[in-house]
């Protein structure tokens, strides 16, 4: 049937269940909640690109090269990822990119990348037919005129999403003067803020973490060898994005293992790690009790502290060594936090001003463990599904997982963690209407009164993303 | 909307599937079975509740202070567990302590404690209400006076409930003079059966283990430091036991490891350990050895043998320290079955006498190693969702990973498991509904004739209990 | 009700969603691949079968004796393996073979077993009732009376089920001389395509490993203990598959662990094997070093590899040491391929000659791991789900598990892995159904176009196959 063009679908049901009368509870939910404002406490956009507002450049860089999502499936049917200017490549021809796509399109078909380009193309860009080869170059040139209207400015768009908070995720050092920038300009009234994302400066297998700590420590003028000094700088650092509006660090651990050592152990095994000396085994024990540490500078500071543990970041060398991180190859492993998390909870667990938000691509420890440990200490929370699991049925085998043992009250709300700044409202939407679905089955199945249905899908959406991460 | 109370929602064809005609089905099959008496082969219910046949103290006692599946929660959103009595806390305020779940009573919407919950308040207590802030004096007051009622008393309400069976837990050095007294009752006709549960005998590492085994053996009249007096001591309580009415001994091991040793090394093992020099690995071995000679005792004398793996026991040591064990931070574990238990059905997994039933808080193991243990050693019956699983969704979960491995046959029949007499028929009905309802989906699917469903759902709920528990 | 039959069902809806709307756009999409020809690309027929195409002997060889699926089932419930003539137990008597069966045909209710069984005696044999007791005499008359007609001889089934290809599992040694003679034969048109199965020969732990490389290396003309020209044998007996229509080699190790030596360090191992002192960590070794160096093999001659990992085989040591291997107690472990996986990815992980097929008896790794990789590689593929996994529910699973993150057309499509030859139809039928059922959820849920759930329908039952197995 090549030539015939399929009609681009936006099903104004889609995600509800496919039981007539389920269906139409869970429509009257989510028509409750489809206008609340965006809360974003946790993602990757620049923000830079609200700073500039400069127009989108081209439909390629927009929607495929710096989505790894949709590169990643493009580069297992055999596609170049240098040809579509992923990382480290040379920019290719944003037309020839587009048109790789959409030669592609059928490959996304059934994913959450499929779904929310979906949502994009039909709700900005006014777009009829799924991309493919015949359509290509005209869907292209229809979204290249609308990124030429002021309507389609990062900061006009902000608004037309209904963002009201959005944090961006920023080194330690970062001078964060492009987020005073933006909130000194009385132009723009949205909130963005930075998150505190100190992986680097506590992995000492870390790329660059000598080089790293020597720059912190000196900003703070201690030795590089005092490690009293290099925590002071560390919480120096976390109280200067705390006075740029941040609420909460962040921690891509690869195992979320804590333990708990005294300043004399964990001193030595600094100074080993500074001096470049520390073997693997050391570095983990060093690793893991800085993990826990900021969780004693979250307590002090009120900083929520997030966990992203669990991925083997950069499986391929050969692609790393070409075209850098986050080029779609970080694969996800087995993690367990029942045990690895203890030390961290035996000394902080039961500390009021602690907010520990923990996220898993592993989905095995949503109903094992997760959700009872958020079930018992009120400093854990539950993370909402992440990366590979922020998806349809994900999202729905998630809250199946975890509410029966932890209720809704113990969640995260939706976090979209994107670098995509145009699948902020696909996400958000997505995930209202899979919360409408899920709770409108336990309503159908007698489970929860309506009344309570109606509660909590403006609790997911609106209450708990402030609560927990303090907005 | 608050000061506006919501009804109390019990649904009759609550946990059925949406679809009309599915539901019309599973409505069928557990009208066949709601009737049925309830057989409960493990739960801890004290004897001397029913023995004493004492009323209930108040509405606190019964729904709050003993239920760690409900304070935990309230402890997760704040609230002081000693405020609720819990543990080794002094005994609050009832009418506080009811205030106190009312308030936070939507914490547990979706949750099993919810369901179960409001069970029990709409079909014993004829609540309206949900409770709430506003209507707890008011149904605290309902509830007292009910309790008041010699039909609100434990042998009353055993008898309304449809017990015919209800097992104990108990510790091998119990003298059994409760169960003696109310076998010995003429005025009460239910089977109250104790269980065998020796952990605290058989691992090394556990609180107290040497004074609990120089309590044994003395009272067996053997040296403490004698391997083979230890071992008949040990048959010699399982016979006490099994004189007492029990039927199964229950293991709860932190990983069901098993190992085979000869009576020299297992006995040196024991002498250390008696002497208190046993290190963790030893330990490890030791209670791995003993797991394994448990189930040959079970082989000559019959008991049932039960393991209830996977659970690291109270996490939080402060908690712990404060108000002792039971208080809702036991979290589970990743568990492997198939490799840790081989030892053991090497030697005795073709046993036609043994019966070893699993359980799982790992839900992983279903499909992956439990279903297919069961679905080939006669010996192996796959334990019904346990804890954090009995629930709704997780029983669902369950029925579909094992069933298409090893049938309805190999499965234990439901177990409640509970400390909450309260709760047994609410437990008992969900299980009825929610096998009605997979059984109802097979049907509909045309994987299995409706007369075939209609003979299973009396063989899960009255059949297998008693052929697996020998009851 | 004993006594009475019980209609064998076949119900032409069968798997299909319940909710009726999704019912019938599933209807449709089976019906568009109901009859496209069956491409079977891995299993275990016999191809003397077809060969030899003499009448199946009774209903005990055809649907029992070989069927562990069956067997473990019947075993579970107390029979003995030797009553039913499995492995190397003497041939029983057909007939009360059969009656066993049939007196336990309740226990596969709700199995994979029961449903393929139904199909086939429904559909081959006409059946109308479930065999009992009280059936079971005369509908082994009427199956014996079937098996004597011609039409029910091996390749008249073979072309009565539409097969197009049908692959099987041979030793390396294997003169293939069957499958010379059955593509020489003009009067059978099939294509029987022999698979490479080396296991035994790389790894040391087992059985015989020395004996099949001295017969190897003998063939080959070069010493044992010369690794360089151990693995030229390899390679020749490759060849050796390819010229007789091989398209594939596969591997079923204990894990799927991989590791890059030098030769040096190899040919080391190797030799030490050779001489049989190679102890377990240095048998892990090899044996992960050879699964590195046959994917390498498959770079140079174009072997599709395929994965099926993670079985504790022969777990009962009493049933093995008494009839032998495949009587149905081989049991899953957890299995993990981020990391064990890695090095053999690292080398050729992005040769486009090279297609990786992995499959898993871990359901937990489809979407954790699985799909992961095959969305990035373009090497990897996902198996389908296979043995304890291959049945109605653990297929939807599977299904939503990997296509979110990895689409559709990462997948291997069906593979039926069967040793039960009239299984065949009932097992791609079921493969068919299923599909349909998911994609026309996705349709019914607005995630994609039903033109497009047409289109993957057909990619999956007939396009994948051949393109990821080079047919």
């Amino acid at each position: 049937m090549k030539g015939v063009s399929t009609p681009l679908l936006l099903d104004p049901d889609r995600l509800f269940p496919a039981d007539p009368a389920t269906r139409a509870i869970a429509g009257g939910l989510y028509e409750s909640v489809a206008g609340l404002p965006i809360l974003s406490p946790h993602g990757h956009v620049a923000p830079s690109l609200l700073m500039d507002d400069e127009p989108f450049s081209d439909p390629a860089e927009l929607f495929i090269t710096h989505d790894h999502y949709v590169t990643r499936l493009l580069h297992s049917a055999g596609v170049d990822l240098a040809r579509l200017g992923v990382g480290r490549s040379a920019p290719g021809d944003p037309r020839q990119t587009w048109r790789t796509l959409a030669e592609h399109w059928q490959l996304l078909a059934g994913t959450a990348s499929g779904y929310w380009l979906t949502h994009e193309l039909a709700t900005l860009f006014d777009l009829r037919d799924e991309p493919s080869a015949e359509t290509a170059d005209a869907s292209y040139d229809t979204i290249s005129a609308r990124l030429a209207d002021p309507a389609y400015r990062p900061r006009a768009l902000f608004e037309r999403f209904g963002i009201e908070v959005l944090a961006t995720t920023d080194d330690p050092m970062d001078d964060l003067s492009v987020h005073a920038a933006l909130g000194a300009d009385p132009s723009f009234t949205g909130r963005v803020l930075p998150t505190f994302r100190p992986d680097a400066y506590l992995d000492p297998t870390a790329t660059d973490f000598i080089a790293r700590v020597l720059r912190l420590t000196e900003w703070h003028g201690t030795a590089a060898d005092d490690f009293a000094g290099y925590l002071a700088a560390l919480e120096a650092r976390r109280a200067h994005f705390i006075a740029h509006g941040a609420v909460s660090a962040d921690h891509g651990v690869s195992e979320p293992y804590t333990v708990d050592l005294g300043d004399d152990e964990a001193g030595a095994l600094y100074r080993r790690a500074v001096a470049g000396n520390l073997d693997a085994a050391g570095a983990r024990e060093f690793t893991g009790n800085m993990l826990l540490r900021m969780a004693g500078m979250s307590v002090r500071d009120g900083l929520v502290m997030t966990i992203h543990p669990g991925v083997h970041r950069n499986h391929s060398s050969a692609v790393f060594d070409r075209l850098g991180p986050d080029t779609g190859h970080d694969i996800p492993l087995t993690t367990t936090y029942t045990g690895n998390l203890r030390p961290l909870l035996q000394r902080h667990g039961l500390d009021p001003g602690l907010h520990l938000v923990l996220f898993s691509v592993d989905e095995t420890a949503y109903s094992r463990e997760i959700a009872p440990l958020a079930g018992f200490y009120p400093s854990v929370f539950i993370g909402a599904p992440w990366w590979f699991l922020d998806a349809p049925d994900a999202v729905l085998r998630f809250r199946a997982a975890v509410t029966e043992t932890a209720g809704f009250s113990r969640g995260s709300g939706f976090i979209d963690d994107t670098r995509a700044f145009l699948s902020i409202p696909a996400r958000h939407d997505m995930a209202r209407r899979l919360d409408s679905a899920f709770l409108a089955r336990l309503v159908r199945e007698g489970r929860i009164p309506q009344k309570t249905a109606e509660r909590i899908i403006v609790e997911l959406v609106d209450i708990l993303p402030r609560r927990v991460f303090k907005l």
